[in-house]
């Protein structure tokens, strides 16, 4: 899926049908994942996420956002040079009610 | 913990307290252990996990048991020689309100 805007465009995700419990369990299943996950929730909207403070290298946080992205988790938009993420909040809620709602109340 | 009978005992796992969420998230990812964890929510009491169709060996079978016993998604109690696996729900909706409705409700 491509949106209009030729300067905007989202990276390849699976559309909600495709989305698949155990690969979006076994995304949120690690420690600096659910940091990302619990600041792109906390977020109105997209975050570039260069801006999530995390104990990883760089080369670590994108893979931890293409996991993420292709199990359905997060939508990455590439904005000229900047990659904001989001919570498909909207899309996790639908196909498994309570879930991120149970993961994001977790003290640990 | 221990039980006092002397001919049922529980195997080792995590008290309430000691269950990560992460832990619990990457237990939960895996097609096989999401079959144990549906029959044993379908089920009324603790069930011999023998009893669960499962298209893998004994030892892998073992294994899935293990994984999801040690993050603190099932307890295993033994009685003579039989193993009774039960889903720790009461454990989860208290740590994770929603998140075992939400897999649980997955229909992929």
């Amino acid at each position: 899926m491509v949106v209009s805007t030729t300067e905007s465009e989202l990276l390849p995700q699976p559309e909600r049908a495709e989305i698949r419990v155990e690969n979006v369990l076994q995304a949120l299943g690690d420690p600096v994942r659910l940091l990302i996950v619990r600041a792109l929730a906390a977020a109105r909207s997209g975050i570039a996420c260069g801006e999530i403070m995390l104990p990883v290298s760089p080369s670590t946080r994108t893979h931890h956002l293409r996991v993420l992205r292709e199990a359905g988790v997060i939508s990455v938009q590439c904005a000229g040079t900047r990659k904001l993420s989001t919570l498909r909040r909207a899309d996790l809620d639908a196909l498994y009610p309570g879930l991120l709602a149970g993961v994001l109340a977790a003290e640990h």
